[in-house]
């Protein structure tokens, strides 16, 4: 591609960071390394190929999805080992069908009997045997069964009796974000840890071979000091980081690699507003630091070198407008920014960021944009 | 196309009913009509050119965009009088250029000095003089130069001298928003029209022609009783409507065209919820009903023939999962629907909802699918 700098790109504009993504990987992969565990990461923040083999070591390893779509474009690019971590519906079966025929080994989850006797049924068509994973509820935060619960019994005897095969068990500690310190990010992983193992001892216990225990999240993932009995670690957000993470001290605010590049457009000087061309369309409407200590609005702004101004937050957003001022409002020196000027905007949540766009503008310390990724949507 | 049942559709999947969009359009338009004052409709809710044609009354006409990736669509589709309704900076000239030797009557807006000299200094570069609205601000909400402020004429002189044609004024009444009744609409639409006819007054005394005043919000557009001096009016969200637009007052909750088709995928029966596959990928983050009387959590439930379940909302969602819980939390009866059963979800916000998808499923009043319709996103 022709190279430019990102002065020469119309704004609104996705800008990646590739030295920062490449650090936040490799810490996480250190991390797993050194807890003896498989690494299953979930490509539902990037949706990007590029970003898939970087964190899976530079060639096709197995994936987490969140949309079978997802699932078909990664597929395209290699990845045959494919959880698709949403639970199973039947007006699914069959673009699972068409999966398994070309050769995808797709594993599906789900969470209650009504969902087993509804698998059973649709699986009956499929041209293979198909592999679930039963959810456990390790923090009552979402979905999954309570790991002593007697329907985790007898969700894996209907699937087994109807020719699904029980391949383990699965949780999401969603619950992690809401931990308010180090030590209880620990408690939280081991508890989604020890929770979800035990679901597995009781279905090995009753007779089924359940080889997998799956656990994942950002902080868990990060914070975790012994998984013991879990053999896949799942995660996605880590590998660009935001706002929401750095709140929880799971990463520095330096480490967030994905901005978004704005352009000022005008001032509202009496009250100290600087208006961009980045709305919430450019930003998503996610509002995750509003309930942290510090709420950054709409994103935390940077200069157009991506050093962080940390008085200054996107306090409001339209379509394609945003409003920059002082975190502390008319009390705060306005950003003395022109016209015309670049800004980076820092996201609250990668994932819900990066969805709004097609395309990484890839940077690699400078300036200059190195490559540029596409990345996928929809379902 | 083949004709499916909403059934058979994989979900989330994005509903829109047609004729309820009908009906909203023919409201607005015959309002337009008894005001006698031209319709600038904003393709930036809908983003497809089917939806922007039976706006426009059946072929092309002006209308209002929100980004030059619009601009480029609906050109491609014969629209050329095309208003784009944020800031000009200087990084998207040479996007301007290619849109006007196209063919393309484009029309950019500014509200300050500064970008009144850039846009003079870039557009010398230009195949053919720029028109320009000047933005005024109406209510404080956003962006423009306040209607008696100094620096509307010094910003039409500094236009004119450097060879910009000043076109006129323009404004949005997005206050209009926080509005809570008819009476209050109607004071804001009168304000709107006001101030900005007033605008317009002080530069046609100062020389210029300014022949254009355009004004628009849907609330504004609806309740709008006297549009004397006013030229065009830009609305967009009233053609699907949404919860935030029956918040106000503006339409009724079966007004509403636009809802997401899920499907149920659990249950945690303790707590009251019902899990389905669509989260905030599919409805998006927007939360604009958390500030009006009745908060909505992020979108009302419809049974799966639209039918409101007004005691439902989705109190909960993340990237592929809504939590759907009675709105009076435990004191509400659970809802009653299995595993596998849809569900239909109307949005807080039409363009956010709108823009996480890439295709509207289109249905006549009946669970038939009767066609697709692409629509646009990015920059």
């Amino acid at each position: 591609m022709t190279s430019q700098i990102i002065t020469q790109l119309e704004t609104p504009a996705l800008l990646l960071e590739r030295g920062r993504m490449q650090k936040n990987i490799a810490r996480l992969r250190d991390q797993l390394v050194r807890l003896k565990v498989a690494f299953r990461p979930h490509v539902k923040t990037a949706k990007c190929v590029e970003v898939a083999l970087a964190m899976s070591g530079g060639s096709p390893g197995p994936i987490t999805v969140s949309t079978l779509r997802e699932a078909d474009y990664f597929a395209d690019h290699g990845f045959t080992d494919i959880l698709y971590a949403v639970g199973f519906t039947p007006n699914k079966m069959g673009h699972f069908a068409a999966l398994l025929k070309r050769g995808v080994m797709l594993t599906v989850i789900l969470d209650s009997l009504d969902a087993a006797h509804a698998l059973v049924q649709a699986s009956a068509a499929m041209p293979f045997a198909v592999n679930a994973l039963i959810e456990i509820d390790c923090d009552g935060h979402r979905a999954g069964i309570l790991p002593d619960c007697a329907d985790l019994l007898a969700v894996a005897d209907v699937l087994a009796k109807g020719g699904v095969i029980v391949a383990g068990v699965m949780t999401h500690a969603g619950g992690s974000y809401d931990c308010r310190s180090d030590e209880a990010l620990r408690v939280m992983a081991e508890q989604e840890r020890s929770r979800t193992v035990r679901a597995a001892e009781r279905l090995r216990q009753a007779g089924h071979a359940a080889p997998v225990v799956s656990v994942g999240s950002t902080p868990t993932a990060l914070f975790a000091q012994n998984l013991t009995g879990v053999t896949e670690v799942r995660a996605g957000v880590f590998v660009f980081f935001d706002l929401v993470m750095a709140g929880l001290d799971v990463c520095r605010v330096d480490d967030i690699a994905l901005s978004v590049l704005t352009t000022v457009i005008g001032h509202q000087r009496e009250k100290g507003w600087t208006i961009v061309d980045a709305g919430w369309m450019a930003m998503s409407r996610d509002r995750g630091t509003a309930t942290q200590p510090v709420d950054q609005g709409f994103g935390l702004v940077c200069d157009a070198n991506g050093v962080a101004l940390p008085d200054y937050i996107m306090v409001s957003a339209n379509q394609e407008h945003g409003i920059i001022a002082h975190r502390n409002g008319a009390e705060g020196k306005p950003l003395d920014i022109p016209v015309g000027a670049q800004l980076r905007i820092l996201p609250n949540h990668a994932c819900a960021t990066a969805a709004q766009h097609a395309r990484y503008h890839v940077l690699d310390g400078t300036s200059a944009v190195v490559d540029g990724w596409e990345r996928i949507s929809g379902w």
